[in-house]
């Protein structure tokens, strides 16, 4: 039975970084160009991905709990048995990524000076905004071969690749480290204490015709399981992990 | 010598039908979602053609082209050795499609109503916006089983099948009947007249570095050849269709 992981942010900073990791795992899986939209697709992750980090500046923050997690290692190196070498090259990584951070250009700026990024960014919101017509020095760069569009792409994710290591890494350290529980949700609905917590992972069977919907902030979280039909949700079994 | 074609609409409907086209076609080549990137490009393309047929009703345009493109058939049938099997089932299609498009119910109404299009509608523009967190919904339906997306997804194209058979007829025909002469923009720059014109459409050789930006209206048109680069453009030959 193959089951299906909801994760849900509680705070602002966290909000961004699974923005941020969603559009930038988007961007890696269309990068190649191979299918029909995957440019669409692509253009769309890269010019949000500009919005957010626009709005945000999240070098500090990640930097920091990268710093935190290389701090939890510590406690990792007196468990007897434990890998010594596999450890000593996550506190590198850690290390030289919290460190490389800080120290960064301002995530995203070349790729705001990019030409083409820059005409395909003004039209996009239009419906229909990136016919030929609109953008023809997209439909141009459309029709060159794949390989100088790699040079163009590999140039735009070069950019982006600092961010994209440093979040992928946070992420999986993050959850490997939360634990999920059984819980059960009253009529579909459950409620909990949020404290430390930075985002709360749901974990249920893929197939159950429902989906969950949570509000929450630094304090307490709800749930709501909202059934994907006319039926009523009833007690729902489920798995719930903090990552703290 | 590959060579690469821009089509400029000259008027506001033409602009509609070759945006709707263009979306259409994306809509379909992105419907099997079978790599990364196609829900996106798909769910994209699905509403900004609802957004486009909110703000015009096309049908009644369509319908009135179809039809005029029926009345020169007429014409073809006079001449000796042509495919007259063929022709009479053209003739059967323009008739057809452009007694349905103005009976059709208002083109898109039950996509708008579909639930899970409007939630994607509700958070496409916010970057970021798709996340598992923001549409969980979303992130249900992109694991379901592949046969029950595609009966949603078949749903929604059936909705804009008319629209789409009649603009690609349309757009063939349009095609077809403009002939390709060879000009020259001198310094990059080229103007005509546009009376009668629905659009014009370009051809030049893909590798050339450059591509040509136009503006127009119903009377004249001009095209400006920009440099891909810091090249001067110079004189370009190019080829001219006016669509009539």
């Amino acid at each position: 039975m193959s089951s299906l992981v909801y994760e849900f942010p509680l705070n602002e900073k966290c909000r961004n970084y699974l923005r941020l990791n969603e559009l930038l795992q988007q961007v890696h899986h269309c990068r190649t160009l191979n299918a029909s939209g995957q440019a669409t697709a692509l253009f769309k992750a890269l010019l949000d991905t500009l919005e957010l980090l626009e709005r945000c500046d999240i070098r500090t923050d990640l930097a920091k709990d990268l710093e935190a997690q290389r701090g939890k290692l510590d406690a990792w190196a007196q468990v007897p048995g434990v890998d010594a070498e596999a450890l000593h090259q996550l506190e590198q990584q850690l290390a030289q990524l919290s460190q490389q951070l800080p120290r960064a250009a301002r995530l995203g700026q070349l790729l705001r000076e990019d030409k083409l990024l820059a005409a395909v960014r003004s039209r996009f919101a239009i419906p229909g905004g990136l016919c030929p017509f609109d953008v023809p020095q997209l439909h141009y760069w459309l029709h060159l071969p794949a390989v100088r569009q790699q040079e163009d792409i590999d140039g735009w994710l070069a950019q982006l690749q600092l961010l994209q290591q440093g979040l992928a890494l946070l992420l999986t350290l993050w959850r490997e480290a939360g634990h999920f529980r059984p819980e059960q949700a009253a009529n579909g609905f459950f409620q909990d204490n949020a404290e430390l917590t930075e985002m709360i992972r749901l974990r249920l069977p893929a197939e159950q015709p429902l989906y969950p919907v949570v509000s929450g902030n630094k304090y307490r979280f709800t749930i709501r399981f909202l059934p994907v039909g006319n039926h009523e949700p009833g007690n729902i079994d489920f798995e719930l992990a903090n990552i703290r």
